[in-house]
């Protein structure tokens, strides 16, 4: 089991990662003086229940926990505000008190909803995340829960440090291949922003991590949240430094909100963004050896590289001038410097950004 | 004007007290860096928006700022997810930012209820208080916002610190003479508890207190509001001390739950609680002095020292032990050990709370 500590002094957390972990539930709940007389609850999907949830839930009774769950229905339209008092109904019915726990188990939309009714039943309650993604890695660090409005993705939410992480690498194994793919997309992006040696890694060990190797996979999910943890700690409440952890995000959310059902991932669509980064960083004069390196990476990984030819460029451009991330109507973009490292620009002309997207749709080349 | 600063380390705040404050708001915005380029929005009420709301925006519109309002509906039924949900929309519509302010002018609900959507909005922005009734001065100390559930009360909620109180004492005029009184019982509960030469000179200051005369209110609101702040930054988080805060609240709430509609008001419910607090530390063989002094004092400000005899005794002891403060089924009660001074008591017996509830009724004497 490999264990890293998120120092966020005294809302410090360990992630625990390795293969069969929800077995040893037990003892790291007893570890981390979860008290037995309190109610817990397990928050999960309809899709991720069937696979794990019995087995944690008897791993916890077996210890002397009460246990209740509530399973809500796979996808982003569980992370509203409709779903999010039915969980807090449950969690009332259930007699959930000021010591009980919550525990999401699943992907990020389970996260981000258990995580933000832990954060506001009666003011925080103790909060412990199970991930079933390699996606989740990035979301169990950092303490970011919400849900959606209606008007806004992730409008509503709050800063809610979790317990602890329990990190399963089992449960990986059921994961679809394109979610396997764009979980890597993220956990690359780690390294892209911080540490060239780790880049290298991942390259080396391509094979491994899409076979789902156990080894190869906690050592990946250790050091991507490594660098997400190390970020977070010198800016928690996400003023400066967090801003790095964008990097491909400007033009990948503008992908998923142009795109069609289904037709990209996030991390397809983040793939994309930072092979544009790339491309960005040559017009401050950065080595074109940023952009081959990143292209071929995201390529050997079997990740889309080019923005599908039918997107219009304007309504890209128009997504983009809507993200939230934009300063007072400035472009604000995560830009490599070389191969682990970046830095913020905000001097990012919208022509560049133009003819990158046309670069990115192939129309020229880089 | 009288300033208190709440003592929280980085979320320390000042509460400002005193006459006209609304017409100052403009300066103090500006003394507390509040940027003119992000939008604002003021929650209110429909009772006070017609008051106050006209003049507070026309103050802050004259200091470059862009206000929104928005204004529920008056009562503690405004404190529900639905309408927390109708002001985050109103707050995305009106384009807050992170930088923005949510500025809660009113009472208890709607500090309550701003307070959490500023705790949530974009993961929490700032969050201004402008207090318009006395027994705001306790929920504008703490930090502790929060909506109801239809199943129980304040149950979805957050620690948010405001980033200033602006305590105008001419917004009290107003007040119906009802609600005064009330207020006066929650600013006397707080000498009761940690200072008895304040609730000598409550005593002493009965009439202008309840004439509203403003050097006067000014003055208790800052002792009521220093004694929560002291015992507040000694326990933010609400682990221990801070249950002291909670004298005469046992028996209050109880009274409360079972009382018909506007039968008893917050202020009245706890002062008889208190009553009942000081006829319990007699059990414990403290002075009957206490019992004395403290029904002297409430009946001198006009508050009602007896349970109504139509109540059911077992109807307000079942009331009791729903409540939520009493831990894992033990009786936990603040018992007043001399005037200025309480301690915690799990040790109370269920008979002697009984008979204490015999004694308010008037059925024996004291």
């Amino acid at each position: 089991m490999r264990q890293l500590i998120v120092d966020l002094g005294e809302r410090s957390y360990p992630i625990y990662i390795g293969e069969g972990l929800l077995e040893q539930a037990a003892q790291l709940f007893g570890k981390h003086a979860i008290p037995v007389k309190s109610p817990i609850m397990i928050v999960t999907d309809e899709s991720i229940a069937p696979l794990y949830l019995g087995k944690l839930q008897s791993v916890l009774e077996g210890a002397g926990y009460t246990v209740h769950s509530f399973s809500v229905p796979s996808g982003e339209t569980s992370k509203s505000l409709e779903m999010y008092e039915r969980v807090m109904t449950a969690a009332i019915q259930a007699g959930l008190d000021r010591h009980s726990s919550i525990i999401a188990l699943g992907g990020g939309v389970t996260g981000d909803l258990a995580g933000f009714v832990a954060a506001t039943y009666m003011r925080g309650i103790r909060f412990i995340q199970c991930p079933t993604t390699i996606l989740a890695h990035d979301s169990s660090v950092g303490g970011k829960v919400a849900v959606n409005h209606k008007l806004a993705k992730n409008m509503i939410g709050a800063f809610h440090q979790p317990e602890m992480v329990i990190y399963d690498t089992l449960t990986l194994k059921t994961l679809p291949m394109r979610e396997v793919r764009s979980g890597l997309s993220e956990v690359i992006k780690h390294g892209l922003i911080w540490d060239r040696g780790f880049v290298d890694w991942c390259r080396e060990h391509a094979e491994q991590l899409l076979h789902l190797d156990s080894e190869a996979l906690a050592y990946a999910l250790y050091e991507g949240c490594k660098v997400k943890s190390y970020v977070v700690s010198q800016d928690e409440r996400e003023s400066g430094l967090r801003a790095i952890l964008n990097l491909g995000h400007t033009i990948g959310h503008a992908l998923e909100a142009v795109a069609g059902y289904n037709e990209l991932v996030h991390g397809e669509a983040i793939a994309i963004g930072m092979v544009g980064s790339a491309l960005l960083s040559q017009r401050f004069g950065y080595e074109s050896e940023i952009h081959r390196i990143t292209k071929q990476l995201f390529e050997r990984f079997g990740l889309p590289v080019q923005i599908p030819a039918h997107m219009e460029t304007d309504a890209i451009l128009e997504a983009m001038m809507h993200d939230k991330k934009f300063k007072e109507g400035q472009m604000v973009f995560v830009i490599p410097v070389h191969i682990g490292k970046v830095e913020i620009r905000s001097d990012v002309k919208v022509e560049w950004v133009r003819e990158v997207i046309e670069q990115l749709k192939g129309k020229e080349r880089a």
